[in-house]
């Protein structure tokens, strides 16, 4: 099958071997996927990993290794880890796969990824794309649930205060999520046509050089993917406030813990997200992600696509198989 | 009067004048104070403070300019920071006037600190010593409340386990203070000598040559003050675990903060905290303090006590006014 492979290059494999379900598994067809800053990472090295890429994707289920056969057929998304289960696993207990010690994620670690015509999966972690919801918003959801996730964390209280650091694909997604949770969200970002994408759906929003910045935040989300952006975070969030952490970068720099701990903030590092509230989010159709789309690619001009997603200003990019 | 004064040097002075307590505030005479590391932070630059040092003390009231003569002849210990009490003050309302950014800090900050003859404070920071406590444990209750305010800002559920990083003072007191919590708590040091004071009073101690690094902490305080001691925490703390800061140290180091991220790790950082819970301990007798003194010398020898502070085994050093 038609697979992009990484293995200390990125390349575009025609033969790759179509996988078989394990027990428990279903085989999936892919319709479209979604290129993540991640993925771009581990072709620098990020997790050792090689393989397929890819975790974020929709697919048809055309195979399942299971007696439970509800799910042939149906359009789906799947989480991006699964885990030991092992019943004595407090992770997989609580379903925090992601953070089952022997966790496989997709595309990422120990687990062939979705940017490929199959990849299989765990029936636990699929999910069921409501018939209203298109692909090209289904493809948003596992972003989607990393910024459901930051309010799995924490709890936000309706008075509030908060700030969202960086108007790329994180920052803008993380806002118009909390903006659809009724919470009292500023996007600050340096580009005005992506602020626009935020402000089109009712996000207030500021470009960085007009923001005051004053230590008034409640909870501020660093989505910069820089140090300097931690540094900017810090200086907003006020004194028991939370700054959430969510650029997974692999960049480092001398700084001082010392604010940290004078002002007493909590500092909360967020990943990934359970795609339950996802899902909810996507059926609502309180956001719009199709703004979002910078290109759709077929997935023969994988490489070209890649390409594209490096550049600056690009927002998502999309892979169709 | 007598007073140890930082102004770009370290200096005992003879004839600094002696306060008058301000409306709302009492004048104490001061019996015997602690030496902190922040006071020698403070001697090499931090905060930029000059003035009298010193924030841990314990005194008698001896005059008081309020209606509230109540504490009048008391001895007393006093919080170390009074805010503006601005009704419109969140942070004075909810009485963490440690918060409060107009905020006046004993020794540190706009205030003349305890470190003389006679010292001022506002009346509602000022708290009065159980007869059944003598100086030498009254002493320690600055140190004793922020480490009881990692369970003000952190809810440690009983079947948590806890470890503290760092066998000096700050380790030393916190582990006691949780482990008199009844918290599950292990206490990890390069210092036999110094663990053994937490061990002879319950709490159990490892050296760190002898403690194996596994990511299963539910809760890991760092009270090294060294960032390699930030990393140890890091890759102790178990994922969805708080890592609670407790050093203000103003060093800083390259470091990567992806692992905070992957494992949603919860940074918290930690500093002084209110009296109350303190002075229970305190009065409990749950904890013995007097192990921890390294000396005592009279105030006339306060430099000469600066610099024994500075040396590498030392605990807490006391003077007596």
């Amino acid at each position: 099958m038609k697979a992009v492979v990484f293995d200390k290059e990125l390349k575009l494999v025609n033969d790759y071997k179509k996988p078989i379900p394990q027990k428990g598994e279903a085989l999936i067809k892919v319709t479209l996927v979604g290129i993540c800053n991640t993925d771009y990472e581990i072709t620098k090295g990020y997790m050792g990993y090689s393989g397929i890429l890819g975790h974020e994707a929709v697919g048809i289920v055309e195979e399942i290794n299971d007696p439970d056969q509800s799910l042939l057929g149906k359009r789906v998304v799947s989480e991006i880890s699964y885990g030991c289960k092992d019943p004595n696993c407090q992770y997989c207990a609580e379903k925090l796969y992601r953070h089952c010690p022997n966790r496989h994620t997709l595309g990422i670690w120990g687990k062939d990824g979705c940017f490929a015509e199959y990849f299989t999966m765990p029936l636990e972690v699929l999910f069921e794309v409501p018939d209203s919801v298109p692909d090209e918003q289904a493809v948003f959801v596992e972003p989607l649930a990393a910024a459901c996730e930051i309010t799995e964390q924490l709890h936000i209280k309706p008075f509030e205060k908060v700030v969202v650091l960086g108007d790329g694909k994180l920052g803008l997604i993380t806002a118009l999520t909390l903006n659809a949770q009724n919470i009292d969200v500023l996007l600050v970002g340096k580009h005005q046509n992506k602020l626009d994408i935020a402000k089109s759906q009712g996000v207030e929003t500021s470009l960085l050089n007009n923001f005051k910045i004053k230590k008034i935040y409640d909870v501020v989300v660093e989505a910069t993917g820089s140090i300097s952006g931690f540094e900017t975070a810090l200086s907003l969030t006020k004194p028991r406030g939370t700054l959430v952490l969510k650029s997974t970068v692999a960049a480092s720099k001398e700084f001082n813990l010392a604010p940290i701990v004078i002002d007493e903030i909590t500092v909360l590092g967020s990943r990934c997200g359970q795609f339950g509230a996802a899902l909810r989010l996507l059926k609502s159709k309180k956001i719009d992600f199709s703004p979002l789309i910078s290109a759709t690619y077929p997935a023969d001009k994988a490489i070209e696509a890649f390409e594209m997603n490096k550049q600056k200003d690009t927002l998502k990019i999309l892979l169709k198989f």
